[in-house]
């Protein structure tokens, strides 16, 4: 059981998406709440693929998020809207999985060009889940996070100081 | 080589969606054209789940696009969008893959609350991957598609009627 | 000073959308908040669509917005959105002037094909002028809502139980 | 009648947006088609604001609209979405009043982070109207169009290019 489920949707453990999202685990877990993570390329590929909820690996990620109060939902934008790796877990959900939960999304895109698909694409979807609270969600430029030799990200102030204003929001939120 | 690629992201080969789209395939094959399939849901699952757009299968998928002058584009609603299963193809496609081509979307969803999830959240991705003409695509209630012993569905007559000159109207733009 | 402002969208006194706002802004009063109200067709109509924001009467209706703490923005779907009336008061507002704000959005349409509009056309608005906390919606057929010889509507169980709750968490959120 | 209806949604005869379309339509004009334009801000406000549709010189630009074979429709991006001036009169129009129409939907905002406003704002509301083919959009920055002591707008060259390209894709498409 956790406080706060971080949802990972990159396909790729090297993306800046995914270096992103551990940091805001990490900030997460210093707040003092419980963190849990599902990273969905790590789940069984085929029961993805064939949507079959009740694959294991995948039955433990949708219980994880059932006991979760926040979730922190990640993805990169892809043609101009949520990546089809994260949609295809939240396909998996039940059809209120996100009922009473404080959702936190999160996006990373290489244009500025690609803001409004947090809103036009992904909050939609998180409604149509039940969520009761979609805090306002941040859209990470990649080229104002710098990726370090360890895997992790280095954000630029400009990016810095409001995520970890949103991310204090959302943990203030779920408290 | 073909005129017109039939693209299936539902994740179930049983599935009304599914067999809408062999339906459809067959009337586009029988107004002259040449088709071809592409059942999301068969291609290798790992490397659709890793974004591996040069794995087999894949690669070959990608190509048959590549050389169609129309697309069919199928998808199941869920959760007030295209499938996930259909965005994870779509996301390893070239970025403007559909450039100069015509393309035909269709839903199937449970309600007819799902209806505007074509134009508001199918219609921009494919913009964004470039298509010049995507013709009005068509949402078809699953009540009135009924599944038969051999895994065809029956179209009511109010879907049947509409269905075949939206998809008379695609193969006159392909053509 | 009011606790909550009412907002309405629907270019005609006598409709369903406008009987339903007087219906959700009696229970909101009888909660306890205070009330006012702003029927954007009552505004001037040469200043509306100059986009004037300093013009007497609009400025008011801007400033009313300001001091509240909670906002219902009420709108008939037309065209698969929200009204041209409502989103021509909209646009004379600051930048984020719902920051801060507690906003639930009703709307009503002659389909349920409509109801996604909500969640497409008017949330990604709200967001984008700042709305910190957007509670769910709720979207009235107007079927369900009988309209009385005085111009007010008798709403139809299934509509009126679930739209009492929603309003009673909005002036819970407020609170 | 005219081959082609250019709509502008801008509340400003001095906006940047308005000065932009004057252009569009001058091209559209050069290429040997018959123009008319129609220009929102200036019909009759009272009956804009009540949704008049009788109401004179509103019934003159619904009837232009019908009688034509091409529509360019302009606006400004205001808060994520369309002008609600360019609503309102959209709002206006017959259920399917852009069946069989060539529509191009031209777009100017301040910020890039607005250019998906096009496809996942206008193009739904276009949809629904039953515009048949809708060719790409575009979406001036603000920036770099400069205005002129005598109202017009210079293009910078990164969008005359394109932009001459798209009116001329859509000028072939309504012949």
């Amino acid at each position: 059981m956790s406080d706060v489920l971080i949802v990972g949707g990159s396909p790729s453990e090297s993306s800046r998406s995914a270096a992103m999202l551990r940091l805001v685990e990490q900030w997460v877990r210093e707040s003092g709440l419980l963190t849990r993570v599902v990273s969905i390329r790590e789940l069984p590929a085929e029961a993805l693929v064939r949507g079959d909820a009740d694959a294991p690996g995948i039955r433990e990620s949708v219980n994880a998020l059932a006991t979760a109060r926040g979730v922190v939902i990640g993805t990169p934008i892809y043609k101009a809207a949520y990546s089809g790796l994260l949609k295809i877990w939240l396909d998996l959900l039940p059809q209120y999985a996100l009922a009473g939960k404080t959702v936190l999304p999160l996006a990373t895109g290489g244009s500025i060009a690609h803001v409004l698909a947090i809103d036009y694409a992904l909050r939609p979807v998180l409604s149509a889940l039940g969520a009761r609270h979609v805090v306002p969600g941040y859209f990470v430029l990649e080229s104002l996070a710098q990726k370090q030799d360890d895997g992790s990200v280095v954000l630029a102030a400009e990016v810095d100081v409001p995520l970890r204003q949103i991310v204090a929001e959302f943990v203030g939120a779920v408290r």
